[in-house]
C-alpha cells in the first residue's frame, strides 16, 4: 500500500500537508501558539492540527500512547510534531523519522517506540543541519527553535536527508513497554490511559480477546483488580447497552475501547473516580 | 435571503467550506485531534474551527444552547459537526440536517432542537450509507467513524441525499425546552448557562424586555431569586458602567448578554460564585 | 529590514494572512469559536492561530507579557487580535496599530505597551467606521462585533486608514511596566510570569546578565527572595544539566528562559509550587 515517495509535499501536491502537534505544553500559555507562528513563517500552506497538548509534563509514555491512539487516522504524508522532552538541551538527539505513511519529528527519547514497533521505517535522521533551525537555538525551548522549523521545512518539501546524517533504526531509543502477560487463561496487564470521561484503557489489545463478539457473550470472563476488592463481570458492546437496568446504573463494565484496547467504563459516569484507580493500576483478565 | 443550493461546496466555490466542531470530548486527550485527522483525509480543503469541546460530558441541553449562541455568526454553508452523544452505539439515529444557511451533523437526540425551532428545514437524512463512513464503525467512538466522515464528505461536495433516506423534520427528536412563563408583569424563568467569567445567562430573550433602552431606565424592574434572599434591581448597559461607584463593586446587576438573553453579572467578578448559583436556578423578573 | 507596505494582503500575496488570537475568553465556551466564525465570513482565506485564550480574566498586564513572549516569531503581516477588555462598552477606544512587521487590533488599554516601546509605529487608528463592524454592536462582546471584523477586514486587504481617524502614537495608553532597578551590583526585580511547568519568569532581561555564558560560570551570583528564607545560587544552561546529582533533585536553579528573561526552575518539578511563590513576588539578583 505504501509508495516510497520522498517528501511530504510531493505526495500532497495540490493539497497542503498536515502538521499535527502533540506536546506537554498545555494551553495555559503561548508555547503552542509560538510553535505555530514559527511553522506558518516557514510553511505558510501547512494545515496545523492539534492532536493534544495535555500530555502530563515530561510524561513520555503517555505521549507515546496518545500518538498510538491517533496517528493511523491522519492523511498520508502527515508530519507529527511531538514534543515531550524532559532532556531538552542535553545530549538526546533531535530526530525525524519517515515510518509507514507518515513523518515524525521530535526528541529521540522513546516517544516513538510504538511507531518503531508497528511501522516500516523508511529513514531516520538526526536534525543537525543549522540551515533548518532558527538562527539562535535556546537550551530550554527547542520545540520553537529546532523541532517546529524541522517539521515546517519537511512540510515545505525539504528531503529528510537534508536535515542531517541518517540514523540506523535499531539505534533509536525505545521505552520498555509493559506488555500484557498471558498465563494460562489469565492475562496480567495494567491500565495505561484514562480518557476525558474517566474511562480506563488497558494495554490488552482486542486481538487477545475472544473474537466475533464472543467476548461479550462467553460466560466466565471476568476482570480482577488485585489491589481492590473488585471483580468486573459485566460486558457491554456500547455505553448505553441495557440502559433500562436502572439498579446497575453505577456498575462498572468491560468494553472494547475505540482505541482497540480493553476498557473499563461506567455509563454516564466516571469509572476512574468511582473505582478510585488510575494509570498504572495492575489488572488481571480471566478468560474462562 | 436563502438560496436553495444543494451542496456546501457549490456554495463556497473558490473558498474552503468551514467545518465547525462542537463536542463534549474535552481537550485532555486526542479525541478532537482524531476527528480532524479523519476530516483532513477526506476533505483536505475544509477549514476546521473549534466551537467548543467543553460541553459537560453527556449534557445535550448545554450543547444545544452553545450552538444557539453561535451558529448565526458562521459563514453560509458551514457544516456544524456536533457530538454530545450519550446514546452512542444504541438505536438513536445519526443524522444530517440542512437548515437555514447551514448544515448540522450529529446524533438525533435533541441537540438540534433550537435549530429546528428557528430555521427552515430544507432536508434531513439518516446517515446510513456505508460509503460515507470509515470501513469499521466502532460502538463507542462514532464521532470518528461515522459523524466526522459524514461532515467531511458534505464539505467535499457530496449531496445530502446520498447519505441515506430522508427523514421528515417532525420526526426529529426535540428536547423539552424550558420557556419563560409570562404571568402578568412577572416572567418566570431560569438560568440556562454560565459563561467563562461567571456571568449567568437566563432563558429570557431580549424580545420580552422593554425595548429601546427602556429596560435600563424604567423604574421598578427587579429580579427575584426565589431560592435565595436576593433581589437585583441594578441594570447596566455594559460591565464597566458607573465604575466610579466603588462601594457597589461586588454588587450583581442585570444586563443584556451578547447572546441576546438577559444576564446577571458582577463587574470584574464572578457572579456565579458570588451569588452561589448555577445552571437550573429559577428566577423571576418583575417588569413593574 | 521593514518595507513600508500598506496592507497585510499585499504583503502575503499568494499566501493567506495569519490572524493570531490572544484573549481572556477561556475555552470553556463558544466565545473564541464565534470570533473565528465572524472572521471566516469576512476573510475566508485568513489562517487562524490561537496564541492563548488563558489570560486570567481582565488581566491586561499578563496579556501584554504573553504578547511580548511571542509576536516576533510570527510571519510578517500577521494580524494580532488581542482582547483583554474589562472596559468593554465604556469610553476606551478600539484601535488598530501597524507596528514593526505586524498589525495589532484590540482595546486601547495598555495591552500593547511593550509593542509601542519596542517597535516602530507606522500608524494607529481608532476603529470607528461602521462599515467594518457587524451591523449591531453589543455593549458586552465587542470582540465579536467590532474587533474580529476589524482584524478580518485587515486580513482581507482593507487599508488601516479606512477604519477611522489616525491616532498619534504618544496618545495611546501604556501600562506602567515594572522595570528592574540596578543598584550597584544588585538588580531589584520581580516575577512577572509563571509558565505551564511552574517555571517562574522575571522581568530581568538577559541583556542585564554577564554575557558569553559567564552568567553560568561566574562565582558569587545569587538570587534573593526577600520575603522568604531562600537564596538560589545554582545556575543551569538547561533543565537536565547535571542530572546525575540526585540529591539536588528538588533544588531550584536560575536559567535564561526561552523568552530571554531570567527564570527560576526545578528539574522535572514545579518551581512555583515548591517555592510557594507566584507573579508579583519581589526578587533581588546579586551579580558579585
Amino acid at each position: 500500500m505504501y509508495q516510497d515517495v520522498s517528501t511530504a509535499s510531493q505526495r500532497s501536491s495540490a493539497v497542503s500537508p498536515v502538521v499535527a502537534l502533540l506536546t506537554d505544553f498545555g494551553t495555559s500559555g503561548v508555547f503552542v501558539g509560538v510553535l505555530k507562528g514559527v511553522i506558518a513563517r516557514i510553511a505558510p500552506h501547512a494545515q496545523l492540527i492539534d492532536l493534544t497538548h495535555a500530555v502530563p509534563p515530561q510524561d513520555i509514555a503517555t505521549g507515546m500512547w496518545e500518538l498510538e491512539f491517533s496517528y493511523r487516522y491522519f492523511p498520508v504524508g502527515t508530519i507529527f510534531l511531538c514534543i515531550v522532552d524532559p532532556g531538552v538541551g542535553s545530549g538526546r538527539a533531535p530526530i525525524a523519522i519517515h515510518a509507514g505513511d507518515w513523518y515524525f519529528v521530535g526528541p529521540d527519547n522513546g516517544l516513538f517506540s510504538l511507531i518503531l514497533q508497528q511501522q516500516t521505517i523508511h529513514a531516520a535522521t538526526a536534525l543537525s543541519n543549522p540551515a533548518y533551525r532558527l538562527p539562535h537555538v535556546s537550551s530550554t525551548f527547542q520545540g520553537r527553535d529546532l523541532f517546529a522549523p524541522a517539521a515546517a521545512h519537511l512540510a515545505a518539501g525539504v528531503h529528510l536527508k537534508e536535515f542531517g546524517p541518517f540514523i540506523e533504526p535499531q539505534q533509536l531509543q525505545r521505552l520498555e513497554i509493559e506488555q500484557p502477560l498471558v498465563v494460562g487463561k489469565d492475562i496480567q496487564a495494567e491500565v495505561i490511559h484514562e480518557d476525558h470521561y474517566g474511562n480506563l484503557i488497558s494495554n490488552i489489545p482486542a486481538s487477545l480477546l475472544p473474537a466475533n463478539g464472543q467476548f461479550f457473550t462467553q460466560p466466565g470472563i471476568r476482570l480482577f483488580l488485585p489491589k481492590r476488592q473488585v471483580i468486573i463481570e459485566q460486558r457491554r458492546r456500547f455505553f448505553a447497552e441495557s440502559p433500562a437496568v436502572e439498579q446497575r446504573k453505577d456498575e462498572p463494565f468491560l468494553y472494547i475501547d475505540s482505541t482497540n484496547y480493553l476498557g473499563i467504563a461506567v455509563q454516564n459516569g466516571n469509572a476512574a473516580q468511582i473505582l478510585g484507580i488510575s494509570v498504572g493500576e495492575p489488572i488481571t483478565l480471566r478468560l474462562a
